[in-house]
């Protein structure tokens, strides 16, 4: 498969680095020093136990990289929008189009440039960050999951052949409703509560206070799935949450990082689609409002 | 009067510094450094438009003060009980003990050492912190209220006219539960926001996002403070707390040094008591219970 990845955050890079033992990856991102370096150094992933470096190629210029087969978006949901419309001529009549990206609702501006049939909504537990010499951080790994948006089609059998064999863990969901709040459960509990205390996602686990927070917002965001008429079990969506926290006991997140680095976050993809669903189904949610109050209070420190 | 301020923290070496203009001040404090500081080069005291020298004096030890008329308790409420232990010399039969510290529920404590109808709680707008080179910085004046614990009598008087005569804006509370609540809604509120946030409290006005979680946090402290059956007007009290974040607009509170300085703080006692209310009356007070453990996992850092 000739596979795009846009964005080569951590997490795009962590993708594309492994894809590209089995297919033609190519990256495209707006850093030319990261472009540069990706085409000289390659892409080192230290995992717990390995360090492993590849070679995707990496592009400023979306125009010299030609129509992909799946196209995976990866930039801050902040700027979707952007990054597709300079990516378009990567878009052809047969490119699927897939979201690893925190938070829910990239579909609405998916459907701007791509066929509803053609868009794919995956989350995935894997957990990277980029380390001080520009290395991949590979702090937690688990399961990937994807689903299309519109009818069920084979594609997803071989997308999902093709990155078991590069190592990834893979699951086809036929439910995209419930994969993009299973998606979010993470989200919005641990993943913002990292920013706001700015902590490695295992202090979460490690600290009883910090585990009464990861579990008051997981309990309000079940409540409010099931009112949109999901039937999540709420133990069962905690036990994910620290298994989550168990395997990335050492992994930062993007949101702890954009706070410590004041730059803005994506609360409002996240935390925000919790409180926009309960103010929608009248199931409260006083602490993800209170929580995305705060994060942004924070921002504009 | 003989006046003995136990903490010569920021705020007990403002009331020790004014107060002693009229009155004979001793203060009490542990650090045997400022203890030394103050003897020797007095307390200063930089407001808004001047900048004053007081003269009271300073102890380390307790029982070569002699007996008060009148005790401050200014310590942390951490320590009260220990505070008091060792200051039990100063307490005679005729002593009056005043806590002026953060928070409420003190009394439980006052009353192992002294007997009800010689507690007097109060609270006040007064804000101060300890600047780099050890003075103290009045970032913000307003009311001091005072009212016994128990029976009335004519006490408060004559306190009332000493520390007006200090230059103190001095208000006798007849209802002694309802200050209580009334000293506590602009604490849990501005005061733990300035510590989750690290701020100064006027950004608590300045930010939206800081006043609508403090609006959020004052909305549910009143609810809580009418379901043990007090009146609070939802709206009064909001304007109270605004016009404390306009007056003391370049203040810190010790909340705020505690989290910065990684010390544990008063939260049990501040916003704990909402909590603890809450529980006791049914109202719900979720945004206090989450800042609650919030501070709680940002001491455990």
């Amino acid at each position: 498969m000739k596979i795009v990845v846009i964005g080569a955050g951590a997490m795009g890079a962590l993708f594309g680095g492994y894809l590209s033992q089995n297919n033609e990856v190519c990256l495209i991102d707006t850093d030319a020093e990261k472009v540069d370096k990706i085409n000289k150094e390659g892409i080192t992933i230290i995992g717990k136990e390995e360090q492993k470096t590849f070679f995707p190629k990496a592009f400023l210029d979306a125009s010299q990289v030609g129509k992909a087969d799946l196209l995976i978006l990866f930039v801050k949901a902040l700027f979707s929008k952007q990054a597709l419309e300079k990516s378009k001529s990567v878009i052809g009549e047969d490119t699927y189009v897939l979201t690893l990206q925190n938070g829910s609702g990239h579909e609405d501006i998916l459907k701007q440039f791509v066929r509803r049939d053609r868009i794919i909504i995956g989350t995935t537990q894997h957990n990277a960050s980029i380390t001080e010499r520009g290395c991949i951080n590979h702090g937690g790994r688990g399961c990937t999951n994807i689903g299309l948006l519109a009818a069920q089609n084979n594609v997803l059998d071989s997308i999902k052949d093709s990155f078991e064999s590069c190592g990834f863990d893979m699951h086809i969901s036929e439910d995209i409703e419930k994969l993009i709040w299973d998606k979010l459960f993470t989200n919005v509990s641990a993943s913002v509560l990292t920013g706001v205390l700015q902590v490695k996602l295992g202090y979460l686990i490690d600290n009883s206070h910090g585990l009464f927070l990861v579990e008051r917002l997981v309990k309000e965001a079940v409540a409010v799935a099931n009112g949109d008429g999901m039937d999540f079990d709420e133990q069962e969506v905690l036990e994910k949450v620290k298994q989550v926290l168990i395997n990335a006991h050492e992994g930062y997140t993007s949101i702890y990082a954009d706070l410590r680095d004041k730059r803005k976050t994506e609360v409002d993809t996240i935390s925000g689609y919790v409180v926009r669903a309960s103010r929608r189904n009248g199931v409260p949610a006083p602490s993800h409002e209170f929580i995305v109050e705060l994060v942004h209070a924070l921002e504009d420190k």
